[in-house]
């Protein structure tokens, strides 16, 4: 039986509605991934009281609690005093914590508010899981004389995504022990929606139903693409990974170069690194995507290795006058052409990708809205393919960036071989 | 005092994080602003004992509830056995109901399936919401020998949303008889520390303390900034927003420019709006942050009315060949003035805002990680900052990209007035 947990989302502004409670789905996902089942999810207030009598309520039903939020410096934060009166103790200033809290507001050069010291204060007995991106650390709070763990992160995204990953999942995963290993396997893919990937791994997919293990299921996740999930169950870890390695070299079989990462590599690393292998360096021109391309390549540490630069060439007279796009509609094959070429000559790359086309609202040079041009030059040969999006601006111009990407991966790859299946 | 009212979220795609409960904050938003008090939120998976016993503890502690969710055709939806469960009577399939189902697959020409029969299916006694939009019908239980009520509504968004307005926030608002209206507003800010605002408002808070209306709260929101939310009670929501109104001018009052937004509106937006207002148009340089100053310019509609382009310079080569920065460390104030000037001239735009620093992981030219320089370039004159910025990789170039923006923004607005207050 896995351990079932419970996340209790603190926060006024979640039973407001002002902030939609991302962090309660990340944390169901990433529990799920790691074989703890969730079988409640709990909102609660600011407001010690009734934190303590949902923590009361989580306990009674789940093996472990992730408390979320409340550990800020103001004084509507009070998720420290409901855990300290669940607990039935005190809350001690801890002069480590507090050390490092002063350090880090010494480190950005700013002065510490009084307030934050209220950031060093813990439930006696409990533990302190170290804080690497924000002021407030984590606590890991064992329920006296019981098995019963309660956790609290922060509610900002990043520093809890991060503190959960490190600290929290691998502490449950010893809490439970000698149970059976549940190991998961991410291939993300590109180009192909959810129904198709199903229906091309149908066979695949029929054949596992019979056994029940490893599972396969599809998770739609925006600009990560379509992942594949494998999940596998075995006595251990190693026998696990051996299951899903199997099924990797399945799945790759029948999707092809579809797949284009594994558990979490971007778009953007994998063509950097593709780049890297051939001692090639990237220009990226853009329109509508207006510096989209640019910024997630150089999002990737060491993209400097392989990233000369990028021209955003959002007004026409700049394609023009820059870049020596020949006059005329810039929504075309032949603007995309230019601004590769373009911008390998101004920027002195070896490859030129650029991205032009109508994000919306309105048409552009009679085109609808969704219409891109991606320009590709290389080892003196340019080509350009023609896509149609859909979705709002934001969405266009996302899926625009990483398609142009994927037009790249796939020009490095070379041609494909034919398949030995 | 208000009606309590408690949203169970029923699905297990929301425990296992493959959808976000967004219902959950549409409902608390909606619930708000009827003057409705929502002190928790519960999400459950599609399971019947599960759902009662969530059910059972909603009840305990609110007045009303509204169950969302699983009143689909398939074997896993099973809010209404659940809501059987709970009352301790039969279901009954009405007939009325029924017809109406089959007149919908009839009029658009679809053959109904057996399953569908299911959804006709009332626990005996309850009353029956009209479905406008799909085939569930919502279902209204009150308990046995009390004032309370559970709603069941069902779980796709848009038949759920039509579904409150229409029906359920209505019969609240009949059995709360004239109660009040909770309306709130965020004001947005950059560069303060949520303990600094905190202090900073000190006085006002404390003032508030006494009467409790308006309240004041924090919410850390990353690249939204800090959001200071205003939230006021009164009998109507005109006199609600009177309130709101002086309080905005009170705390305006204390944190000046700070406040950089209301209610949403991004950095970039604003930014636009002041260039848009002042007839100039603008040209980033960036190294550090390779293209997100500009993608979020060019994310805002409209956004080809002030934004002539950019350069991602993110080789020293181009800085030195095509923005004419001397050689020498590029990671300087020297580097940042020659930036924002070179990009004014290249794409020829009567603003020129430049970013160059450390991002991390390794350090470069000898600053620190977190070390960022921003460069200004207006009306003939240059200025550059210089700001330390801590956290990952990804988190520093997401700050430096805003807090360029947020300097273009100071030297927009001109010389500050001297304070009067």
């Amino acid at each position: 039986m896995p351990v079932r947990v419970e996340v209790v989302a603190v926060g006024t502004e979640l039973l407001l509605g002002d902030v939609v409670d991302t962090n309660s789905a990340w944390l169901g996902q990433h529990l799920a991934l790691s074989g703890l089942d969730a079988c409640y999810q709990t909102r609660v207030g600011d407001n010690v009281e009734r934190i303590v009598a949902a923590l009361r309520i989580a306990l009674e039903r789940s093996d472990a609690v992730i408390v979320c939020g409340g550990l800020g410096p103001t004084p509507d934060d009070v998720t420290r005093e409901a855990l300290a009166q669940l607990l039935g103790v005190e809350l001690v200033r801890d002069d480590e914590v507090l050390a490092r809290i002063r350090g880090m507001f010494e480190q950005r050069d700013r002065p510490m508010a009084a307030s934050n010291e209220r950031q060093a204060d813990v439930p006696a007995g409990a533990g302190v899981i170290d804080q690497r991106r924000g002021t407030a650390p984590g606590l890991i709070c064992p329920l006296p004389a019981s098995d019963r763990v309660v956790y609290a992160v922060p509610g900002v995204p990043h520093e809890m995504t991060e503190m959960v990953t490190r600290a929290v999942i691998p502490d449950l995963q010893t809490r439970m022990g000698g149970r059976a290993a549940i190991v998961s396997r991410a291939l993300h893919t590109w180009g192909m929606a959810e129904s198709a990937l199903a229906e091309r791994l149908g066979p695949r997919l029929e054949a596992l139903e019979a056994t029940g293990n490893p599972t396969i299921a599809f998770l739609a996740s925006g600009m990560a693409g379509v992942k594949v999930r494998i999940t596998a169950k075995a006595p251990t870890v190693e026998e696990a990974v051996a299951v899903l390695d199997t099924e990797e070299v399945s799945v790759r079989a029948l999707l092809g170069r579809n797949v284009f990462a594994r558990d979490g590599a971007t778009m953007e690393a994998v063509v950097g690194g593709l780049l890297q292998a051939r001692e090639l360096d990237l220009a990226v021109a853009e329109s509508m995507t207006g510096g989209l391309v640019a910024s997630r390549c150089t999002d990737v540490p060491g993209s400097s290795d392989w990233l000369r630069g990028g021209i955003v060439s959002y007004a026409s007279e700049v394609k023009f006058d820059l870049l020596s796009v020949p006059e005329g509609p810039v929504v075309s094959k032949v603007a995309a052409r230019a601004m590769a070429e373009g911008v390998c000559r101004v920027l002195g790359a070896d490859v030129g990708l650029s991205v032009t086309g109508v994000a919306g609202p309105g048409t552009q040079d009679d085109m609808p809205v969704g219409t891109v041009f991606v320009g590709l030059h290389l080892a003196g040969s340019t080509s350009v393919s023609h896509l149609h999006l859909a979705g709002d601006r934001t969405l266009i111009r996302q899926t625009a960036a990483v398609s142009a990407l994927d037009a790249l991966r796939l020009r490095l790859l070379g041609p494909e071989e034919p398949s030995t299946g």
